[in-house]
């Protein structure tokens, strides 16, 4: 019997993450009972919502216990079955966690046609986090043509979308990243018409000269510094689809920001809208999103890039690195080969 | 040539109106030109924006100027007219503002048909403050059977007709008002589920057992400690129509409030919706509003109480105590008789 591996949750972080909050386990690669598949990890999916469960906070889903295998998305190979659904070879989409292996009785294993597009696309442009720009700038942004969209992490799975669908649409988009090669590849590359790094000390000054119009549709991923700019630039109806804080993510205690005094009144008199959303209140436009966003990858109108960590274990340096800002495009880690 | 009186802005007030902040002016009551009208106020309308126009801050609407007549909606007489639109004795909905009497040159004047219903409800229930209730309440609200719909100034214009518009729609109403026969008229007149008073020092507590199964609506026209009160009651997916602060608008400096820190990941992790709103962005309503307002009165389904104040002299005193919550019902000046 083989050797798994697999990396769980050792202690809750205080703050950043550090290696010791992460232990990693071998164990016994199990057998599949009837009605199982045994699951060999390709890719492993990294996300920033990951950092929310391992604490132990309430919110929209349960926190990693402690002990726990830390959870994400991957695409797998079925590589033993006893489940009439599955056979040896298929490639799914599946939440097996950081490991190696995993058993599943079939239940949320969503079947990735290797001949479409790579298979790393089921997790990145076309699978959560392309979905996550979609129905978020979409069905809560509205952006209409001549708008301005504003987004931060404009390199990653998320932001990179979001500019360029509001492209798409016919909107301005302004992008936000961590230095000057992400910010060369967001308007070279991707297309958007300006891209700020929030590095510069006069980013908030930089920022309004890049919106002359002010802001329309912000894209909150980030929270922290950028809100702080682009708050005071938000126009009447504007409107902020809230998706995320990573800059808030390892705050051990929350400190009331300096805008907060102001901001129901800014509500109030700009009538903007603030709407929290995750990808899965969207389920319904599961097949809009797949139709659209596979034909403009298709057709070169949506870029996307990967920024891929090899092996397992490099997953909790990859994730830290993650939060702050290492990553260039989609941080994918690959766990194992595309075939065995 | 008869005298008529206006009131006009004397000082920017600094926290709460005073009586020196405004004046009492006489003038000699014009005569119409060619294609305009006389008006005569007959009801003037008081209500919590104005102490907003009274600043010279940026908002949504232009501030009344240092001297300028204080702005308000009016039911008027046409007393002459020289515009063939309108005649003697034609009463219409306008905004002349605080005076007994105006020229107009017929633009937006809306006629009031007296055999209707009362005229002065084209001022109240069937005028400015429903439709904010009502647009508001059901087009960001959107209030589901069986959810909890909780609203502050619950015995005044907008408040008493959002929760008895949240009854029509199934919900639960919970509403919130300043003293025992205010909550008692709300429950017992108007049909709320429950009614607290923001005085008792248990507020919070009182407000949460009202709502065991949390808020799914809280439709903000007042903010402070309601706001905070109902903040860790709002359910997953809650909705927040942001109509109006009063308590702030006295504010001369804005504190960060307390719930400030965890709001937007509140907004995240619960999926709120906040929004804010003035009753103009929703004309395109006006319809419906109406054919619906006037049926639910005409049915008793939806009822409605006035605090008159007699004479323009008592306008400013009537103000100030309405932003104290001393009216019971839609506060209204009696300006000048139905019929001269």
């Amino acid at each position: 019997m083989s050797q798994g591996k697999r990396i769980v949750l050792a202690a809750r972080p205080v703050g950043e993450p550090k290696p010791s909050d992460f232990r990693i386990e071998e164990f016994a690669v199990p057998t599949p009972g009837a009605g199982e598949v045994l699951l060999r990890t390709i890719w492993l999916s990294l996300d920033p919502y990951m950092r929310g469960r391992m604490n132990n906070a309430k919110s929209y889903a349960a926190p990693v216990p402690i002990g726990g295998v830390m959870e994400g998305e991957t695409v797998s190979e079925v590589v033993a079955s006893s489940n009439p659904d599955f056979r040896a070879g298929d490639i799914v989409r599946t939440r097996a966690g950081w490991l190696t292996h995993a058993i599943s009785n079939g239940k949320g294993l969503i079947k990735v046609d290797p001949a479409l597009a790579p298979i790393s696309t089921s997790i990145g442009v076309l699978g959560m986090p392309g979905m996550t720009a979609y129905t978020g700038l979409l069905d809560i942004g509205k952006p209409q043509p001549g708008e301005t969209v504003v987004v931060a992490g404009a390199s990653g799975a998320v932001g990179s979308a979001v500019g360029q669908i509001a492209k798409i649409k016919g909107a301005r988009a302004v992008g936000i990243a961590g230095g000057t090669d992400k910010c060369d590849y967001v308007t070279k590359q991707l297309g958007f018409d300006a891209c700020l790094d929030h590095r510069d000390p006069d980013f908030a000054a930089r920022l309004k000269d890049a919106c002359p119009k002010g802001i329309d549709v912000y894209f909150e991923n980030v929270g922290g510094a950028v809100f702080e700019a682009v708050y005071p630039l938000l126009n009447a109806f504007a409107r902020v689809p809230v998706c995320g804080l990573i800059a808030h993510y390892n705050d051990a205690e929350a400190k009331p920001p300096k805008w907060a005094a102001s901001l129901m009144s800014a509500i109030l008199t700009k009538r903007l809208t603030f709407r929290g959303f995750i990808v899965s209140d969207f389920a319904a436009r599961h097949g809009d999103f797949l139709r659209d966003m596979s034909q403009w990858v298709r057709e070169g109108k949506v870029k996307y890039k990967e920024s891929v960590t090899e092996g397992l274990d490099h997953a909790p340096a990859a994730f830290m690195g993650l939060l702050k800002g290492a990553n260039f495009g989609k941080q994918l880690v690959r766990v194992g080969p595309d075939k065995a």
